[in-house]
């Protein structure tokens, strides 16, 4: 029978064990030892077992529980209630990690075209991904949208997104965004060979999401942008799984600093941005990088790009680590980061001196060189966009890092 | 034109005024002061507004920043996008607070029933109602729920809930739940005159919530029990507002701890289990009460009870201080909650010596006796379940809370 093994920090915790055998019992079965023979045969079945228990520093605790899987449907929001309930609100407690059994876990989508599935979309195999941002774009009109998106595109960037808190607006409504993105794109995929994706921003009412992004699909959009917890993660579940949407789908970590910045408390980057997103079928999700103004612990970071990646039955997602990147952080992302990553970058483009497509050009300078095995420095001797990116912005070391 | 201002708590800052205007700007149109007048002109009805920023204690500002209505739409999910997107990953902060503008609250449906038309369905008015919540079920048959409801009901109690982990399962589908418990109902009705209502846990995917919803009203359901925050406020306000439901909605904190326990990050109790399950249309709120093991600060209870049934636009919604609760906390409890309120338990009527009849019978003892102005000692003299409780579970002072 399939289990679900959940991970726990538990601060303030001097009895660990005692702590989870009673996490194991009262999220399952209720109680045990006081049962008759008879009906613990019954129950046998449903009882949480008591993986682990240890102490392992400053009064933390670390616990992993297994649920059966036969106390709960198929689906997150079932499992979140079961392993993180309750017991979300039993003071100090963070949720580290679900482990799937190979019979749970196929139930669930996983990303629809994951790394390679993008890739081939854009042709691109031998890089990381470049993506920009829309900037400004609130009470702005269709021609400033399209002007904006076709110098990004010409910049040489792969994916261009909506700005996430664009809604719906008289100006630029989805559909016509939709429209005069797919001209502007297919213009300069003409004139120059190089093929840009618009990641519309999907909002609204829930129960309206998915007919609205089958008509962007029909529309002929490229990618969704996914407010997802805002959501809800099975919502974005169940767009992963509509055969009539079928669009790549990126998920925007909005509102997961709610549930993920403290240490203490929520749940773990990894399993929310990386594991769960990838489990429930984001095609790219994107996250604080370690090194921007709005940044994660390196290893938090780390740890989503890990799960996003990680060999399993699902395809690989892209991890999209986001936030205060310009030209100079290229080596270290790719380090940190590797081939199979999207580089992205709003103020990194279009503060470029020289505007959005010199700040495209920049980065994609910045990566040609890392991958050939070229200093920055020495890169930036040949190519003006670069030199002036670096000038602007430096080249910051990895202790930059946070 | 309507506003909606965010009030925050930002940690380790030591410019609150520039921190404000940073947000107002950087979450609405980018910047000001280097655009053109023309193009000022353009955005100001878009712009951001600094309310107020100063230093409270501790290096913590508190910020209030007005967002123009225009910037989104009037969803739950894009106002959490707007105000706590981006932001709830930059570092220490905590949303506190949302205050709507007149116009923008005219968006969102509140109770459908409240405080009164729960009231009416059950015929009582001048009392706290009394709640319980089903024991032990995972594993356990029609049968056996039946019994458990049939002792409640006997016991006086007015509402009885699903345990919130129980999810369809072969023995207990939700749909023969539905059906026993309403024979079951009927026949205590009958017998004592007494009404119950059973609250069933509405689970699923969320996209076949409704319909599920929709089978439930006419299947004979009273109430649903619904997870919202493994779903969605959104998928609540939905559940809400589909006339052909038309039940009662109990919204239950699974998962909540995740978004609210830390002091530093996520978003204020009050907002999260008070103002916004409200706005979006719960009749009830179920939170830890500052009693019990698994217990809420005082002043984050009594905040979400005055968010639920502060006068507005909106119909009540009951506050339900959970976890812990025994007869002997029912003073404490009316004291803190008031008449407009539910006394929920699980343990202090299962738990009692004569069962969960005899559990009911003490809690309704206790309650009388509180209104009546008559200590619980006095009462217990001539009422027998009572005294039994009180010799279990004691009779704690307000100094036991949280
Ligand atoms: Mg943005
Ligand atoms: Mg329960």
């Amino acid at each position: 029978m399939s289990e679900l093994i959940a991970t726990y920090h538990v601060g303030d915790e001097r009895n660990p064990e005692k702590k989870a055998e009673e996490i194991a019992l009262g999220l399952t079965v209720g109680s045990w030892t006081s049962l008759p023979a008879l009906e613990q045969e019954q129950l046998r079945k449903h009882k949480g077992r008591v993986v682990s228990a240890e102490q392992i520093n400053d009064g933390i605790a670390e616990i992993s529980i297994a649920y059966p899987a036969a106390n709960f449907s198929a689906d997150l929001p079932a499992i979140l209630t079961t392993v993180f309930g309750k017991l979300s609100l039993d003071g100090k407690i963070r949720l580290l990690d679900l482990e799937f059994g190979e019979e749970l876990r196929s139930f669930f989508p996983g990303p629809r075209f994951g790394i390679e599935g993008v890739r081939e979309r854009l042709d691109v195999h031998d890089r990381p991904l470049l993506m920009s941002i829309f900037k400004g774009v609130l009470g702005k009109d269709i021609d400033f949208l399209s002007s904006q998106l076709k110098e990004q595109a010409l910049g040489g960037i792969d994916i261009v997104k909506d700005d996430e808190i664009l809604f719906e607006n008289p100006l630029t409504p989805s559909g016509k965004r939709i429209q005069a993105g797919r001209r502007v794109l297919d213009e300069v995929f003409f004139e120059t060979g190089h093929r840009t994706l618009y990641a519309v921003n999907l909002t609204g009412r829930t129960s309206e999401l998915r007919d609205k992004a089958k008509r962007f699909a029909e529309d002929g959009a490229d990618a969704l942008l996914f407010n997802v917890f805002s959501y809800g993660l099975d919502v974005l579940q169940e767009l992963r799984e509509d055969d009539s949407i079928g669009l790549p789908i990126m998920a925007h970590p909005a509102f997961s600093g709610a549930i993920a910045s403290s240490p203490v408390y929520g749940v773990s980057h990894p399993l929310l941005l990386g594991k769960l997103l990838r489990y429930a079928g984001a095609d790219l999700a994107l996250f604080p990088s370690p090194y921007g103004s709005v940044a994660l612990e390196r290893e938090s970071a780390l740890g989503i790009a890990e799960e996003l990646t990680v060999e399993s039955t699902f395809k690989k997602a892209f991890p999209v680590p986001s936030a205060g990147i310009h030209p100079g952080l290229v080596p270290l992302l790719i380090s940190d980061f590797g081939i199979d990553s999207v580089i992205n970058a709003g103020g990194g483009v279009h503060g470029h001196p020289g505007g959005a497509s010199a700040g495209g050009r920049a980065f994609r300078q910045a990566i040609d060189a890392v991958l050939c095995g070229i200093s920055l420095g020495e890169a930036s001797e040949s190519r003006q966009e670069l030199k002036t990116a670096l000038k602007l912005w430096g080249t910051p070391k990895k202790e930059a890092a946070k």
